[in-house]
């Protein structure tokens, strides 16, 4: 059996590699969460973020998706497959089911704060949607995107009720 | 076993009686591709969402959808259920868990537009987010949303390959 | 805002009246698990088993579903969705979908214990199947499956790793 | 834009050279709907599982997971994705949330028989989880469970009621 904490690490490093930071993730949430708690601590922010981090099932997602766009990124992906995942395109839904997975873990009131930064594309998303670069972020801009939706509703269901 | 004609009669009958026309829906689904196809024309518009209104998990969600709003309209469901329902809570979340089952019929590529949508409130969705009319529309708003969002989806797998 | 102490309550409530009790949860779950942990305590089970129903999304699914039953039983509901959630008919995927978003929460690993439980029917399944008491459990016995896996995957993930 | 008929070639090509021919899934959806159509004849299945294959997101699906397989299997996957992938550990769900993608397009009524074939591994599927072969078939089997169900759930749509 793979260590849990081998699977946590590997997958901040990969965020961390493909420079996405705390600050980045904080600075989303906050964006999401500016009518409902303009008052917002970056401290609050931090501490859900982390708890959606800790998830098993979060980190399986981010180490598959950054994977896949490594692979692409790197050539290393067969055709018609390399093609779609490099220029992320509209038909190919796979990034957008696995980010589902991650929004799904804090319930179905995740998916509006989703689908909206991803249309909007705030801070950080919009650099990882540059395809100037040469970078693949195809399933890393999804996942992100999912995080701080996740993180958004964690915060709304710990300031509205309980959760643990 | 009912009939698959009564499903869809009094599916498209409660959206009428609720307010909803085609003319609303074309007017979500021009609004979600104007950047994509600008020169959509009307017909094509109503093709696509009529193939997404024939679904009968579409037709299922609509009725089971409109008669819990009509249910916490008239009062007639329990505490807590029916506050939630008429105040819509930021907590209940079973109204996008079923506007998703709808969405997912045309694959994940719709979510960004329903969660897009559900937050702009263009069009009809304004009005049916209107808490201050006495109508209780929150399962119908997410309804309509998701409808749009599918049918745009539809018609992104038609113009850019094949879907039968 | 509705009371989250009040959501589990009625949520407790409507499960103890319709006749599901902590020990045919219990039950479900060691039926699961019976091939991974064998020597699963009785404690064990409760504690996860608590821990799902602790979830406000798991909450508002229960009362929504039990609700949407009771509904059918005492011929509250319009035709055709009257006919539809009574008989259970195979077309309708209502209660499968709302299931689902309970089973989400602990992630993917769950489907195949819930589609497998939902199946074979044990325990207290078997008797919220049967059409010939003149109970509708049309959604609840979804539910109720949907608990169980969920508490399963729940405890594969505390067993297996981390999980809070 | 990748043309739409390289996808499903490509998709169909890597079914056939991992091994899972159409007797396979003609053989899954008779077991799977034997209870319910013990008269369905081999041509009936085989249109309809062309119809699912015919979906662009059943072929993403197809191509990714398949792929992802191969990686592994030829150890060009870093640590610890390689592991998880290679042995289908119990707390790796994104090949289920993949499959789960496939299930959706004909709805939640399909859930179930993608649980249970998952669980009894009837057919191909029990020659896909042996691990002594060397080979990796970690998403494949979800993947093929899945179309199974998927073809399954369109089948009872076109029997009971309309389905284009």
């Amino acid at each position: 059996m793979v260590k849990e904490k081998d699977v946590k690490e590997k997958a901040l490093e990969l965020l961390s590699e493909r420079g996405v930071t705390m600050d980045h993730l904080v600075e989303l949430v906050q964006f999401l969460q500016q009518d409902y708690f303009p008052q917002l601590s970056v401290e609050d922010c931090i501490y859900n973020i982390d708890k959606v981090l800790n998830k098993r099932e979060v980190q399986n997602t981010i180490i598959t998706g950054i994977h896949l766009d490594l692979l692409a990124e790197n050539n290393h992906l067969d055709e018609p497959l390399l093609s779609m995942v490099k220029r992320d395109e509209g038909l190919y839904g796979v990034d957008e089911t696995m980010a589902l997975s991650i929004i799904n873990i804090y319930g179905s009131i995740g998916f509006t704060n989703y689908g909206y930064i991803d249309k909007v594309k705030p801070g950080i998303l919009e650099r990882l949607n540059d395809k100037s670069t040469g970078k693949v972020n195809t399933f890393l801009d999804d996942i992100v995107g999912a995080i701080a939706a996740a993180a958004s509703s964690r915060l709304a269901h710990s300031k509205w009720g309980n959760q643990d």
